[in-house]
């Protein structure tokens, strides 16, 4: 369909919310009415959306009978906590959140187009996958005609805005304190992040593996439709505001060749790549961007069937809000 | 032999001079005559040893007839043009600075003990091993009775102090100049470093490998007597002041077992294995500590025979001064 369709965003006053609402307007999605939910405490603020100031109203009370797509962006628990009524009421849903398993709502790369889309009833629910997911996978699947994975491993150093707005502060906090010569008192993480580098995000399971760890490795997995690679993913946060670093080696069933990787990174939709002898910067290049920058293209220095390369790419931005965005302008030609 | 010698530290006004001066002292190295060097700049400056103050005074007329054991942390470029000469008047070298090729100056990890000594007729030259690579190297020597590395991939997270005293101005005047709102000039390095992450560390040769990637590879390789052991290594640098942080990722011949891992690491000497479910960090655990922490220890998640970990060391302290004492002490037993 064309014809313009009621949209939710859910967690409307989180960066991705907002970032969200951004894009509707600039990408001129077909927005008919726009609603705005975030807790109790978020009501009766407003975002501007086409010139004009929309209200920000609770989750709780508010009635999805007439809005056809909702986006969850205000964590797991509250996807979790509202989706099947959202969906009873016949609203589709698209989760930023990785709060839904994969089998229940499949990811989805908006550059693979159609063909990547899986098989959907309305009202469907997909999953926006996380944003290392999205980088990952926007690059080996650029690269699948020259380069079938048997391996990859993943060092995800992500910043601190991946804890949302608290995270920012938190980093903001620590930094000024320690400038100043104060002590440290961690908050929202619990020990210091400014200048430090933190090698887990969340808890992990008896095996060791972070939740973000096995979602990453089983997006990916899913949205090359290779479910049986191997993916070895590290997730740690870094003292970076905003923009992700990702250091991505991939072994290969064959030797690399690199011209042919370099070329189809050159040409790729979404991709910027960064000329050989430079690298692109989380801060300097990506943040704020619609691309995933790409640099250090290399082959193993003794292992020709070695790949690996640094992604920057915006997390806010590509990584979540922009990508999800992509998905709905896919998805309602297709599903609603 | 036991009985006294003299020594020349080269670089004595740097950080790392600085705390090999304070290990020379604190480990009861059997030093007679100590001698500091440095540029002429430094002339006249003084360091304190063994309660009194030892002036600083200039390589470049120095004489080293009377010196047994010079350690070079002045940087490469003052090992290339000196070591000859110094070598030439009798005098054995530790270099720190990655400049002799590991053919002339084989690199020597102490935990090994005389058995992962080379042959060497005196004045002999040695490297210290770069400090990622002793990182490296240290875990996977002592995990050599359960795990056969058929690859690794090395993500090294490099505090700013790698660059020496000036990266470590740098950061903090970057971090200053952006949290108080001030247009950012950068210096040392030709960008943005706070908040921020470098994916490269000085120049790349044409494949795309940074000098100080393909040092480390080889070094691991040496160490670990696995010359034609695939090594991706990608070292960046992260706005930490000091501390590495590094995400090892092994691929082994056969399945590993995890607890065969974890006792191996828990009982190693110079190791302090950080309890599953949490982790060391650089700032935390690792800075002022002679050990390397490890943490994060798991297999991957669908492949046997991947091994993922952490490690977090203090690349001035661990990684590059207490190392360097360390293999004057085993080499004095032998060679000296
Ligand atoms: N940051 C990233 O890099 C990133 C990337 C991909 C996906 N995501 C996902 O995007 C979402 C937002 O992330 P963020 O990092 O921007 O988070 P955030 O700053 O922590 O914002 C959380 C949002 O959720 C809302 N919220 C919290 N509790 C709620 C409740 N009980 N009912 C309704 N709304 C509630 C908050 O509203 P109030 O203002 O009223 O509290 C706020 O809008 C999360 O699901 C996250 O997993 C984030
Ligand atoms: N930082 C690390 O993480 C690390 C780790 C392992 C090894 N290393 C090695 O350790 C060495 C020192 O590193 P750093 O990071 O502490 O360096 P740094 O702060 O840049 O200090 C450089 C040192 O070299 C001296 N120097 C410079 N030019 C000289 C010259 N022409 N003649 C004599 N001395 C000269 C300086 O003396 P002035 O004060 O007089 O200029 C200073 O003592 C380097 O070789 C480095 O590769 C460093």
């Amino acid at each position: 369909m064309s014809q313009s369709i009621n949209i939710a965003v859910i967690g409307a006053t989180s960066n991705v919310g907002e970032a969200l609402v951004e894009l509707l307007e600039e990408r001129e999605f077909p927005v008919k009415d726009l609603h705005l939910l975030a807790s109790s405490e978020s009501a009766g603020q407003s975002l501007s959306f086409r010139g004009r100031q929309v209200r920000v109203r609770s989750l709780d009370a508010f009635d999805f009978t007439q809005v056809q797509l909702a986006f969850f962006a205000a964590g797991s628990e509250v996807t979790r906590a509202h989706h099947e009524r959202v969906v009873a009421a016949g609203c589709s849903v698209i989760d930023l959140s990785a709060a839904l398993p994969l089998e229940q709502a499949p990811c989805v790369l908006p550059e693979l187009g159609a063909e990547g889309l899986p098989a959907l009833t309305t009202p469907w629910r997909v999953s926006a996958p996380t944003p290392s997911a999205v980088a990952c996978a926007l690059v080996l699947a650029t690269l699948s005609p020259v380069l079938r994975p048997e391996q990859l491993q993943v060092t995800a150093m992500l910043s601190i805005s991946t804890l949302g707005r608290s995270g920012v502060q938190e980093l903001a906090r620590q930094t000024a304190e320690l400038l100043n010569g104060r002590p440290l008192e961690p908050k929202t993480v619990d020990r210091q992040i400014a200048f430090n580098l933190l090698a887990q995000v969340g808890e992990v399971d008896d095996q060791g593996h972070a939740q973000l760890e096995k979602r990453l490795a089983a997006e990916i997995q899913q949205l090359l439709s290779l479910p049986e690679l191997p993916v070895a993913a590290t997730c740690a946060l870094v003292p970076v505001f905003f923009g992700d670093s990702l250091a991505l080696g991939v072994y290969a069933d064959s030797a690399i060749d690199i011209s042919a990787v370099q070329q189809l990174l050159e040409v790729a939709q979404g991709i910027e790549l960064v000329e050989a002898g430079d690298y692109p910067t989380a801060v300097g290049d990506a943040v704020g961007q619609d691309q995933v920058y790409v640099g250090r293209v290399r082959r193993g220095v003794s292992d020709p069937r070695q790949l690996n390369l640094w992604i920057a790419s915006d997390n806010v931005r590509k990584g979540a809000a922009l990508n999800a965005v992509q998905i709905a302008e896919l998805l309602i030609k297709h599903y609603l």
